[in-house]
């Protein structure tokens, strides 16, 4: 039966990955890719839902963490750049007096920026004094505003965030919620008295997207990017990759630590307590669609998609069975909808009148974590027939039906993250040689201390990207593979999305 | 020591609105205008907060009356212009048939139209093929979509909305909330299978919007637009006007019905349950920021701002006195705080080491309804001291804490409601004659049947706008001031934002 619906519903097989995910991201009704832009999808109303289910995880991490929400112009007038530009003279001035190399390749990224925005430049009939462009991200934007509400120590820390789209004129191959041209992004920047305290900052940055993506079951590889991969204008890059089915990396995370770069390109000072001018030290985090992508490549199978509990914009899916032959089953069903609903649950009660096979091809495609049966014996019996979208189905009493939900609700959930757990133990083997040969669908870890130019080796002998140092190194000293060097540090390397 | 803090904030007399406005909205720190893009303004977190309260009402609307939520991108190609050009030239041929002269006004606003939009024709280094404009309004990008969705009569109604910003290139005077170039905006799109159909939609948005504007306690007047500001492309069109303290009218709200005019030009057609083709016929119902812009100007006061209770960011503010004196009142503050909080209501303990007067002022200029002290007399009497914004203290029961609090945030709600009907009952005056001297501030309600050339000598004769018939009309048989004619029909004559 379950084979019957998926050949009729189109679904490819999980195993041709890069097959299945598009095809599932508009049969499960998440997205139309007919819009006449490529890159720029539909939201249909299920994938928005599961947006914004994501979303309100991450609205209460940061009204547990003090941020504070705002919201920024989209267009940003090209002249705003110039205190970009001066940032990237200022990082010239420190390579010339032999600073940390990582600063010498702003510039071309700079440039690389500029290629990638889509400008205003016409209103109406007139052709604008000074063009603008969509925001690629709100740096400057934001760092034109924060002097004006910085005074002194006491405006410290500034933790800011928003929920905004933001534009980039993709000109790869785009893939839905993974490389598309109007991003749904958040994005949170900090302004802070000294470097310390913004390194305490990514600290929590990094405790929230290990809350965040506990909540969606994804277990991740956080790395310091090297720095050739480091943000144009930080100081170090901290990025969070998700292992798809397929074996490639997708970053769906990266917190920035700017110390004062950017603070001194936009004049951005404060007065400490002894009456000093001192510039303010920053941080950026950013999240994107992409989570949703990693949801849906992550637990999705054969026959659809599975959402997270936590996550699901339906939680639960309410079914009378055989109804007509006995009213009380209606009843049940309705007053179970209401304890569940008062109980916070996202629910779905479906009294269609279409077969039950039919029905559940529908919630299973669309990856309700529980399936909810009550027929005429279950009321005599004072049960519901609970199904599991991860698989298992038995009897749940009616007298506790919430706690019971509850229960089989993080069954699912716990179900999930094992098996994602497991998929990502699989996928990443030791590399013990540079000989080794390099399979399809693994990463790789790796005993790394080199130089850059022993990196770049590392690369082209595997063709790999180095993810970064991980942030959990090696317990035990090991080998660096490259120099021999004694070291706990541990590399991953992987083809990246 | 109210009047002194006025002073000092800066804060002109609300009697001088067009002063009091555009300061309050800085210095109640809901948004920043020192952007450097005219009518572009920044949202600070209280301002946005605030939306999203708004936004949180209309959501649960929404839910309650089943539309789904979808979100289109921004940009729209020209190209698809194409479609509502040819419901230009439909309209067109309608004149020329002798129908409705409604329709006769399209072609010019459609004109007008593009004379508004933000246009983008680069994309990094590239000129792009088709240009591209920031959406001003989605008819376009959505009826594009619409008919892939719609295929039988089983897929109607389908009733749609997104909440998103849209874009003006407005060459009118800017003003926060009210007149903006970057809008943050609600739009309900529907579809539905005939005339009477769509019809019913607009009575459930025009239910809508009396809950929506009870929740901000905002008398409003509803009239059918006469046929010159008519929205393009529609039938008719229903506008929500607030009364503004100076007496100018303020639409914050508009319902059109497209009958199939649209559905003809972007081929909407559905099988019916006879196997026919039929044309759907739509609605829409937008809103935007200028609900905000209303609740500031309406309730606001010489010492700042006032929320109406159900959309207040801050519902309660509570307040530690003299808490050196006795531990219990800090621990006091805690467990109502925690009480308030479990219950839902939006609350901030404000314990910042402040003299108290200080802390009045920042609260009393940010509108927060409800202020709660907690000082070592008030824990030994088992009391909290209520102070309410709209005027009235009293001490409150700290053992039925939670229900208190209601009851006196219901008590500044009606308070609200109350007042702001008196403003509009006051406003409003009846015109006995042409001849009769129009007062500035004022809003005259007429008796009024005449023809367009009736209408367009009523408002010469006043320099007042007709803001269409009154949705309610007189009781009594009325004499039309122009025409003479028996009528119960009502018009309302203002000055229009």
């Amino acid at each position: 039966m379950a084979e019957h619906g998926q050949a009729k519903r189109g679904i490819p097989p999980k195993s041709d990955f890069n097959a299945w995910y598009p095809a599932i991201v508009e049969i499960a009704e998440l997205v139309d890719k007919r819009y006449p832009i490529k890159g720029m999808d539909v939201w249909r109303p299920y994938g928005w839902k599961a947006m914004r289910c994501i979303d309100n995880l991450t609205h209460s991490e940061m009204e547990r963490t003090d941020h504070q929400e705002v919201r920024f112009p989209l267009l940003i007038p090209e002249d705003l750049l110039d205190k970009e530009n001066r940032l990237v003279s200022l990082l010239k001035r420190a390579r010339e007096e032999g600073v940390d190399p990582s600063e010498l390749r702003v510039e071309e990224e700079e440039a690389g920026f500029k290629k990638e925005v889509y400008w205003v430049k016409h209103a109406g009939e007139t052709e604008l004094d000074v063009p603008m462009f969509l925001r690629p991200t709100s740096e400057t934007a934001m760092y034109t505003m924060f002097p004006l509400w910085i005074r002194s120590h006491a405006d410290l820390p500034l933790k800011t965030y928003q929920i905004v789209n933001t534009f980039r004129y993709e000109t790869k191959q785009t893939r839905s919620f993974i490389r598309v041209r109007e991003i749904h992004f958040f994005e949170a920047h900090t302004a802070h008295a000294d470097e310390e305290c913004a390194s305490r900052q990514i600290d929590e940055d990094l405790e929230i997207v290990g809350r965040l993506m506990d909540g969606m079951s994804l277990p991740v590889i956080i790395s310091k990017r090297p720095v050739w991969d480091t943000f144009p204008g930080a100081w170090y890059t901290i990025a969070i990759d998700v292992i798809m089915p397929n074996g490639r990396t997708l970053q769906v995370a990266s917190c920035h630590h700017y110390k004062d770069q950017w603070a001194k390109a936009f004049d951005m000072t404060y007065q400490d307590e002894t009456g000093q001018t001192q510039y303010c030290h920053q941080t950026t985090y950013g999240m994107s669609e992409r989570l949703l992508g990693a949801v849906v490549g992550m637990h999705g199978d054969d026959n659809g998609l599975i959402f997270p509990p936590k996550i699901a914009p339906i939680q639960v899916v309410l079914m009378p069975v055989a109804a007509h032959k006995n009213p009380a089953v209606n009843e049940t069903v309705l007053d179970v909808a209401e304890q569940l609903r008062e109980s916070g649950l996202r629910i779905k009660v479906d009294d269609r009148d279409l077969r039950p096979g039919q029905k559940y091809w529908d919630w299973e495609i669309k990856g309700v974590p529980l399936r909810l049966e009550i027929g005429p014996r279950d009321v005599e019996n004072g049960n519901a027939f609970a199904a599991r979208r991860t698989g298992g189905k038995e009897p749940i009493p009616l007298s506790n039906i919430v706690d019971s939900v509850k229960q089989q609700l993080d069954m699912v959930q716990s179900e999930l993250s094992s098996r994602s757990q497991s998929h990502v133990d699989e996928c990443i083997v030791k590399l013990e040689s540079l000989e080794q040969e390099i399979l399809d669908g693994r990463i790789y870890e790796v005993p790394f201390d080199g130089t850059d130019a022993d990196a770049e080796l590392l690369e082209k002998t595997t063709g790999l990207a180095i993810l970064g140092h991980a942030m959990t190194g090696y317990d035990e000293d090991q080998v660096c593979i490259v120099s021999g060097k004694t070291t706990k540090r541990k590399q991953h390397l992987a083809r990246m999305y």
